[in-house]
């Protein structure tokens, strides 16, 4: 699928298929995520796939704004070393992973996890070492039904030209 | 482009040519940016572009590792008001923007800004008000040279399949 295309299509999806996805689907769009920019070449990001129904359930359960995990049969937990752009770096990754499911027919949703107070806990079920630290969750798979388009502002309210 | 060809093909690019960006894909960057996911649809984001060379080269000055800015024609500076995940929407914003370009034949660098000193200067620059804040600028323009393959680390090795 065209790159702005698959920006443009991508959507939060909630419902999901119970339908597998294929590993080498699942790898593109991890690999997808380690090709992001990093500041100054860290690469601080480590990804977790999880497929396991017990433990997306045990995901889904600490997630308040997650319980689909327990759903969607992928679920993609990223973690960064502490530097000080890890955050950057972590959500750079997640957006081409997002962008990279689109174009492979995947729906997904990103879960919060940086600042959020069960980031321990996740790590913590994913026997993640306290180096790490959480930055979000993706829930991945075939979308039960087409979600609608988002509603985003429009182009002309948020690009401003030459100064504010 | 494809978006995974867009993806792997993305590079920070520090040495462009003088010439000029069409304003039609200014704005296929910036519409790219605007589509990015958003925590609780807030969509903080506000996306200044700026073009005229005095200006990118006081930008140019301000930043210690955006010196090139003053060099390619185009500078995207964004910018959120502050809400709990302002820097994940505006990092998946930027980098939404990156990928857009790339597919579009443009070079870009993402240059920081969230944490660095120089950020209240730049918004002051730009007349940015107090309720912003900066979240990176993004050099773009036609690369003057064809930049090397960034050196990632391996698939494997950050890839974690079931728990770490």
């Amino acid at each position: 699928m065209d790159a702005l295309e698959a920006i443009a299509q991508r959507r939060s999806v909630r419902n999901y298929s119970p339908e597998p996805v294929p590993v080498e689907l699942i790898e593109k769009t991890v690999d997808a995520a380690r090709r992001a920019p990093t500041a100054r070449n860290v690469q601080p990001w480590e990804f977790v796939v999880i497929t396991d129904p017990q433990v997306r359930a045990r995901l889904a359960e600490i997630c308040e704004y997650g319980r689909f995990i327990a759903e969607s049969p992928v679920c993609i937990a990223t973690f960064c070393h502490d530097t000080k752009y890890y955050l950057e770096d972590g959500c750079a990754a997640i957006e081409n992973m997002l962008v990279a499911a689109t174009a492979l027919g995947l729906g997904t949703c990103w879960v919060a996890g940086d600042k959020k107070e069960y980031a321990g806990t996740i790590a913590q079920e994913l026997g993640v070492p306290n180096s790490h630290r959480l930055i979000g969750l993706v829930a991945m798979g075939y979308a039960a039904n087409s979600a609608g388009p988002t509603k985003k502002r429009p182009l002309k309210e948020v690009l401003h030209t030459e100064n504010w």
